[in-house]
């Protein structure tokens, strides 16, 4: 085996470990936003837990569903389960003081919204579906999570009225795929995924960008 | 081969392309009548994109995981994908003037509602399941889309509360089941059950029927 | 065959009976407390219809599309959608007379929920998935239909601020497999299970026990 070839296996392994901590640290960030969003409702710890559950795990299930990709992520990795769980207990403790954290939140969430994406690509894409699939599916895992979480707590879903958020999702899934189409490495284009993403979420929430919103109050009866 | 067989195997052919053309335009309609909602509650593009997407495809979405059929329909056909979203852009633009295609829109969403039906039945009918799921199974095709639609805009589904429509679809179901039961050759049941539909419905707009209201408002605790 | 075999399967054949038949009373007090709900926002009978099917069935239904276990329950039962629909149809009629069943349906609901659990838990079991995912299978069983009911009629699912409800399930849940584990007879362990959350929820309800709620409005922007 060449050291290259070697230092490369390395490199990639240690790639995979840091999507992995990507991908806790934004499941935890998600069950942390999903147990606010339950508090404001003022559920009982149950529900907390539900919804923390929804939202960091939800996405990625609703996508499996979709697709077909059976048996689901999290059923095969309980700990998972424990750790979103773990997260919304432990916000009821910690609520007060997470608003100091507010930067810190924004980061993970913008992080996670990245990581979510990718691995939705890429589930899709080993299925071999087809690429507006895999788009969807990305988008799908980045922000249906947050969706259930709105339905459940009874509200129409802030991703569908708020600054770009779905379309940091959809950005991300697009570069991923022509990077992939212009053969670039993975490694590569996982990172410059990471990076332009973030950009992209960080400026939208620095300078309030949104999309056009659509109005329309007339009644047909 | 003979003439009549030949002519039988054009006419299915083009019973095929009109069946195909009516499930083009319904999904176009409900993507609209999606978006028109999403503008209702103020939503950005993406939103809208969304309720027209979820509209549209999203009762064939829910039969087939109900009935475990994989890939999911538009999984396979990204045309749809692309028609639903550019139907649900473009009522951004021309909704002020949709009122005024208003008889339009109800006859469109009429034909809609009965392909639908019509391919749920045939759907669960290829899969072997009992009846009663083939007439569920068209009744979801028809109006889950509508019900997804209301709960992502945060209201009570109005075909729970709406004129016979609902209903058209049971009629439909359970019409497409006994002429196929009094062995109809398909393609004259298919023509009965639109012209059936058709008529059953615009009666119900026209004269206004409806179900009976079950009103409860005793509280137990 | 020995006597004591011959009298142990004769048991069990009869424990599923009563089994089955405590199944069949829960979808019938699930699917009326599904059409009162509908009542309660005035829906057509039609909408009645879908609530009683949701709440009764859509527990069994979540948790079978989670789990990838086609084809689905009542898809395979269709006397169960006819007994779900008939319940529903029949509330219209008697609702006025229910509330003073209201203990009934109080006892009915708690024999429901454990078995849905149970029942949740041994299709997880059979399927081979871990621990974590057979509790929440036989939770999902339980509660999930009541927050379907909840989501259509557009309000936040009380089983997340009730008294003690799903905390029941998770308990009856626990001690499953607990009992399990420690190799107690099957029957015995359901007939364990039975009692104890019987008696739990019983209590919850007589003393109006509940978890603690978390309450939480800090806004971040």
């Amino acid at each position: 085996m060449l050291p290259s070839a070697s230092l490369l296996e390395s490199f990639q392994a240690s790639q995979i470990s840091v999507m992995l901590v990507i991908y806790l640290l934004a499941i935890t960030a998600e069950a942390m936003s999903g147990a606010l969003a339950a508090g404001r409702r003022n559920m009982d710890i149950f529900g907390v837990t539900v919804i923390a559950f929804v939202t960091a795990l939800g996405g990625g299930t609703i996508r499996d569903m979709v697709l077909g990709h059976y048996p689901l992520g999290w059923t095969q990795h309980p700990e998972y389960v424990y750790l979103v769980i773990a997260a919304g207990l432990l916000t009821t403790v910690v609520a007060r003081f997470m608003i100091h954290l507010k930067q810190v939140f924004l980061l993970l969430d913008a992080l996670g919204l990245i990581a979510f994406s990718l691995i939705g690509c890429s589930v899709a894409l080993e299925l071999g579906y087809p690429k507006v699939v895999v788009v969807m599916a990305g988008m799908i895992t980045g922000i249906s999570g947050g969706i259930l979480r709105d339905v459940l707590c009874n509200q129409v879903p802030v991703v569908f009225r708020r600054e770009l958020y779905a379309s940091v999702s959809l950005a991300v899934c697009l570069l991923f795929l022509a990077l992939r189409a212009w053969e670039v490495n993975h490694n590569l284009n996982t990172a410059v995924c990471f990076v332009g993403g973030l950009a992209l979420r960080l400026a939208a929430i620095r300078f309030r960008w949104s999309l056009p919103v659509f109005s329309y109050q007339q009644r047909w009866e």
